[in-house]
């Protein structure tokens, strides 16, 4: 019989059908008390055979943990989140372990009255995530009775927190344009006030050295336009490459060299920042971009707040975790 | 003394600081048993002043509600997805409702577990949502022993059941075409197998009458520019209007006409499909598509949800909610 076709049986049929007391059935499904083991065998048999689902909430009382986890995202529209929500799941569905994912909107309102379901729910732990590393979280986290761990956000001092290794990642994408022997490497990225735009350039003027230009602006399609319409309508020697802070400004980029002829990645390579799909393989050509391993943030958070909750020890600090990078056709090798 | 800044209170604590046995303390708070009505006040208070949290696994028990609801999407990226949930969350926070946000990878073996760990969790609803309306869920859930509502897909006969309109969404874009004076109105749109696109093509062809011409083939760009090559390639008449299925498709159209020199909204109009903003705002002209108004069908699934969950009756059916238009740069008209 299976365990979802019919209504919910509780401890009271699993009683009746065994012929015992509802104390004896819970104490033989439960493993508590002095049952002898010839019964307990019995009753544990019958409730299977009549699909008795035992009680998670009961459970969880008896067990005091709740089996569940809540992860707290600022996130509407799920770019981010929903890969590392799914990467958390993978890692705990498994163990029996549910994720409630609350969207906060970024309004403290809505994330307190979230956190209060989740600790009324006597969640085991909770999972911070933002749209950017630098941003708090709207609601207070740090003096909660339960664990805490941050992803795609730093937290505060002495919390467990994983975030995509951004200057590593940047250094792939600068390697690989040396690699193909581009010598003239710019660089368009997002506002100078986000951490990952500022990691990301530092990393770049790094590895360029001298003749290093980063242009800050935002994290749009338009502002790559328009730095391309600055940098190729100025005097002076143009790039040969240009390395993007996310693929929406490569496309804007890409857009814009076309619509002036010059050649993607003939004349110019492009390589972008994020390896989100829906751009990366609509841009013409397809966009070799580095890619920051949501998934994997989202598996490395579960782990930790599994191993939290259950109360082992875990070192805190911030964990970088390598970016990869997605060759595609805009930077001009051939591709893996 | 706020709620969160310690570790747990437990009923324990509450029964010594007010110097009564535990089950007098279980009494009073859960309003059971005779306590006598001094008593009763005074536990509460010293549970608030303690900051005792009453335990939702034990008020669960208690009222055969846990007051969470299950949420299975088969959508990775959330674009779909995560608008909806927030619209649900919206109406069930303030009813002390959470959702159990589960990605199921449309995988029927992780839609198994994450239905086992929601029915195991005593959830009091389950809403399904799907990125086609015409998909089957992974797992079986007609037969549970919980309500089911399914949003953006329609679930089996007598089910409760939320779409978007999509022939008045469609209507919406072609009527706003025709005021503006346009006669050969092309529809170019996502594979004839997808039911919201033969609605809309329905529409679409009632609308226009003679002369209607529906171009089937995928949700992409690259179909988007490939149409506009052959029909812009071949000999006879040319629209002079183009609703798409897609806001990606008219963002192939717009490309495509764009590199053969074919003004938009001057020689061409076109209106998409979705609203989805990081394509719609980024065309250039920024686009004029039909929002199917995700956060409103999250809206009227949680009151379902909720609805049914109490007990209470709620008309089984598919319900078509209302699409709106959007009105941009790319049809020609003047922005509302």
């Amino acid at each position: 019989m299976s365990l979802i076709d019919a209504k919910r049986r509780t401890i009271h049929d699993v009683a009746k059908a065994a012929g015992v007391s509802i104390s004896t059935a819970s104490n033989a499904l439960n493993g508590t008390g002095r049952t002898n083991p010839e019964t307990r065998d019995r009753v544990r048999k019958i409730a299977e055979e009549i699909g008795f689902r035992p009680n998670a909430l009961a459970r969880g009382l008896l067990q005091k943990r709740s089996h569940a986890i809540g992860m707290l995202t600022n996130d509407t529209y799920g770019r981010l989140t929903l890969p590392m929500a799914a990467g958390v799941s993978e890692v705990l569905v498994d163990q029996g372990v549910s994720v409630f994912l609350c969207a906060t909107n970024n309004d403290p309102r809505l994330a307190r009255l979230h956190l209060d379901a989740l600790l009324d729910r006597q969640v085991d732990g909770i999972i911070f995530t933002a749209t950017r590393l630098d941003l708090k979280p709207p609601v207070e986290l740090t003096r909660l009775p339960i664990p805490v761990v941050y992803v795609f956000a730093e937290g505060p001092p002495e919390s467990v927190a994983f975030i995509p290794d951004d200057a590593q990642g940047a250094r792939l994408a600068v390697e690989q344009l040396m690699r193909l022997g581009r010598t003239r490497i710019l660089h368009i990225t997002g506002p100078e006030d986000y951490q990952a735009a500022r990691t990301r350039a530092g990393a770049y003027r790094k590895s360029v050295g001298e003749g290093a230009e980063v242009l800050f602006g935002n994290w749009s399609e338009e502002w790559g336009r328009e730095a391309v319409d600055t940098v190729f309508g100025r005097e002076g020697s143009k790039p040969d490459a240009i390395f993007c802070g996310s693929d929406e400004i490569a496309r804007g980029v890409i857009d814009a060299l076309r619509d002036v002829n010059i050649s993607v990645p003939e004349d110019v390579s492009v390589v972008g920042f994020d390896n989100w799909e829906v751009v990366s393989k609509q841009t013409r050509p397809p966009l070799t971009t580095v890619d920051m391993e949501l998934k994997e943030l989202g598996h490395q958070a579960g782990l930790a707040i599994l191993s939290l909750s259950k109360g082992e020890v875990f070192d805190p600090g911030v964990r970088k975790l390598p970016c990869s990078l997605i060759v595609r056709r805009s930077c001009g090798a051939e591709q893996t």
